[in-house]
């Protein structure tokens, strides 16, 4: 025993994902989805609390897009759109699994997975280079996209099905991750649409509608929240990985040959945002792409350290014209900008030309469990006979789901009255509620497990001079302050600016 | 011509959908969904300035319910849910439209408007009587869901298909208005979903799941904003009916028999807010409905008088207990809450019940068509030679999509330096950006289109005390200011809490 704080903290046991799964569902953040009819799987729904954080998380994330920064304006775009649209940016063609099934146990893989998992076992034996060698094979196939070598080097490779322990395979098929549905009436006008798989294409499609109608001027960008929708075969982890999942993108339209410097820009930029929301420097670091996708020329991941290991959240691509082109030779409308700064070299204006993007894309629900994760905190406070483990989410005011619990010390004489009062106050200007049920530790201990950053006791001194305690969650000191201080105290510390003034 | 203003203002001819439409467009409210491929029917996307609107408005519904009501949470429920959700809830059963096709025409017609539209002409041609008892008969026929029926009437009263002119007429069939797909691969473990086609089902599945973990006493309410999809087959009015659009919805839960007092009570409530948003009272009316849903005892509508008459804008409705119900038989899982407050008749407490429910469904995007149509005006200014119309945007300054715009005077001198330091001094606490192309009186006019109800000029004078011009977007009045006093002056005017002081 110690009474050294920080040692006792480093003692605690690091948090696993089970921790952090059983505290969201107990506290009202993340529930499975549709649970009582026993789930679905890799879905997954937000609770009282949840719902309150990750909105917070994107209010954050699009001020610090759009209100910092005069040449990036929002969209919201529908997730149906035109089927050509998915045609014009690979999906419909490329965005596949190759799938293979075990005849006995009648269990799928994916047959690049099972592969893979071949070469890391060569690797942990020691055989790096037949390893590497299997890698190289397989990166071979896939980009010839050839099936039927995938299924052979399955099958050269002993490759047995884990449950069934047998090799009796089927034929190795592209499986599109792409949902789709018949939009229309069942008759002859009724047509196939897809589930949008990525936000980033209703940002291209409406390119120049916002650029004319906003009169945009290059380098300018589109931001966008929405849903997203993938039929993940292995759906896992947690929010990590789900087939229904939100993103928060940003298209940022450049002249051609700019798009390093405002790819680096933007990179450290949104580095930057991470930080200002209490995500710790050493759980985040970049993950620079060496394979990079058809459509990009420079990639990063900022990676945050998830229970389960450094994993990306957010991806910052330099996806240069791919898309726009692709959808001026698809739809024969033109997708060009007339730039009309000067060229220093011709000494004309630059003149038309379809932008190179820079894109930066985090997953809503990612950032929402890296900042649940972070913030869930196990400390042994007190000492001998009173030393107790206490357990808080330390998330940033402004994002905590409640930002002031008002604690009448009774239910009687008039307390609950006076507290009703703060609470009525205060609520215009943000989360506040009253708590009147158990004792006034047990109420504290309840708000800290869903991290509300102020808690008010209204007690009988309150009546005579209309002061009031406020307890300090991360510290748990108490100071004694007016009521009529309350707003200005806690107003400006729960508020977004907090985290704007930081960018 | 008249120098009174509301005179003027009266002579105006009144707004259609068409300039609503048009405006929307050019100002970056709101786009066809997938221009570029020619649009998707009755699928929209929200611009640069439409997503700031709705995204207010959609805030605004929020606190309104949750901030301002400690026993109103909200959560977020996912698109996916398990297939017997909709099982439960009758949606798979009865979510249905009856088709019927003309095999001359192959056009596709909703059978029961048909009948009504003929309803219609015997009643505009005088005979009420022919008119009421078709629709009586039309009525009892969909009750008994007799598609053989429908279309012996359809047959009977000669009705012909506007196209082909004949009445060579399909049976009638039931076309189930939800989105499916298929969840899984494509082997034996997919399975078939929907897309929900209400956000209510979301929340009745998480009822215990909120009302455990967030130790809720009944009365209590789960607010949710989310998408949902219907697939319409006749689908017009803009925005107001959409294949994906978006609700905002809250069920509460009360003890049967308190329901009344409690639908009558949201009833005001949410009546209240739509004037404290800025719809006069002269273009809302309450509808009550005559028919009641199979799920409900008692429904009203509040509707809103669009440019093409009044229609539904939401709904509030005494739902019983219905789903909660449908929920616990068919997923076996009791639905029930205790309460222990205790029955006077009895003297003990009221114990297990399943709770009644009182839901408010308002379309997120039917209410920004009304604040939109609403907001639009036009009118005649000045006099004489100097007599010009003027068309601005009238929102509510908490919900404008850009609170300020800073424009220096002329691009030199300092000023564009200044500008920018005004700007950068207030961005974190508000939408402001700045402007300074184009004459200053057309700069104005631009902002007016968008509803900016604020412009701040920069001139030389700013350079010398630190003053600038405010200029106000429904007066035209201009007013001298101090610098430091702007983050004041327009902080909390252009602030939510100023609706929801007013609730």
């Amino acid at each position: 025993m110690s009474d050294n704080k920080e040692t006792q903290a480093a003692a605690t046991p690091a948090t696993s994902l089970q921790d952090i799964i059983a505290h969201a569902k107990e506290y009202g953040f993340v529930f499975p989805s549709s649970e009582i009819y026993d789930g679905l799987q890799a879905v997954y729904d937000y609770g009282q609390n949840g719902v309150e954080l990750k909105n917070n998380l994107k209010t954050a994330w699009w001020k610090a897009m759009t209100q910092l920064h005069d040449e990036v304006v929002g969209i919201d775009a529908s997730i149906f759109m035109h089927p050509l649209t998915w045609k014009a940016s690979g999906h419909v063609d490329s965005f596949n699994d190759p799938m293979i099934d075990n005849k006995d146990s009648k269990k799928r893989y994916r047959a690049d997975q099972l592969l893979e998992g071949k070469a890391e076992q060569y690797e942990k034996a020691g055989d790096e280079a037949r390893g590497q060698a299997l890698r190289n094979e397989l990166g071979r196939l896939q980009g010839a996209e050839d099936m039927e070598g995938l299924r052979d080097l399955i099958i050269a490779e002993g490759i047995v099905c884990p449950i069934s322990g047998t090799s009796n395979w089927t034929e190795v098929r592209q499986f599109n991750l792409m949902f789709s549905t018949q939009v229309g009436s069942v008759a002859e006008d009724a047509s196939l649409i897809y589930l949008r798989p990525e936000t980033a294409q209703g940002i291209f499609v409406n390119f120049l509608n916002v650029q004319k109608t906003g009169r945009m001027k290059v380098p300018f960008g589109i931001a966008q929240i929405g849903k997203a929708f993938r039929n993940e075969i292995v759906a896992r982890q947690f929010t990590f990985r789900m087939r229904e999942f939100e993103q928060m993108e940003m298209q940022y339209f450049v002249r051609p040959g700019t798009e390093m410097e405002w790819y680096e820009k933007w990179r450290d930029t949104r580095l930057a945002f991470h930080k200002a929301i209490g995500l710790p420097a050493a759980k985040l670091k970049f993950h620079i792409h060496e394979k990079l996708a058809h459509y990009a020329n420079a990639a990063v991941d900022i990676e945050y350290e998830f229970p389960f290991g450094f994993r990306e959240m957010e991806g910052i691509h330099s996806r240069t014209d791919f898309d726009l082109k692709s959808h001026q030779e698809l739809s024969k409308k033109k997708q060009q900008y007339f730039d009309n700064d000067i060229n220093p070299e011709t000494g004309k204006p630059y003149g038309n030309y379809i932008p190179y993007v820079v894109e930066t894309s985090v997953g809503a629900d990612r950032l929402f469990l890296a900042t649940f994760c972070n913030a869930f905190t196990k400390e042994t406070v007190g000492e001998g006979e009173t030393q107790k483990e206490r357990t808080y989410l330390k998330l940033h005011p402004a994002l905590a789901p409640i930002k002031a619990a008002v604690f009448p010390l009774v239910r009687k004489d008039g307390l609950p009255e006076k507290a009703e009062q703060i609470v009525k106050s205060l609520r215009s200007e943000f989360r506040v509620i009253m708590e009147e049920r158990d004792a006034i530790g047990k109420r504290y201990t309840r708000q800290d497990l869903i991290g509300t950053p102020y808690c008010i006791a209204v007690d009988y001194q309150t009546l005579e001079d209309d002061t009031v305690t406020i307890r300090h969650r991360d510290t748990t000191e108490q100071e004694r302050v007016h009521i009529s201080e309350l707003k200005a105290k806690i107003g400006h510390a729960v508020s977004m600016e907090r985290i704007l003034e930081l960018l």
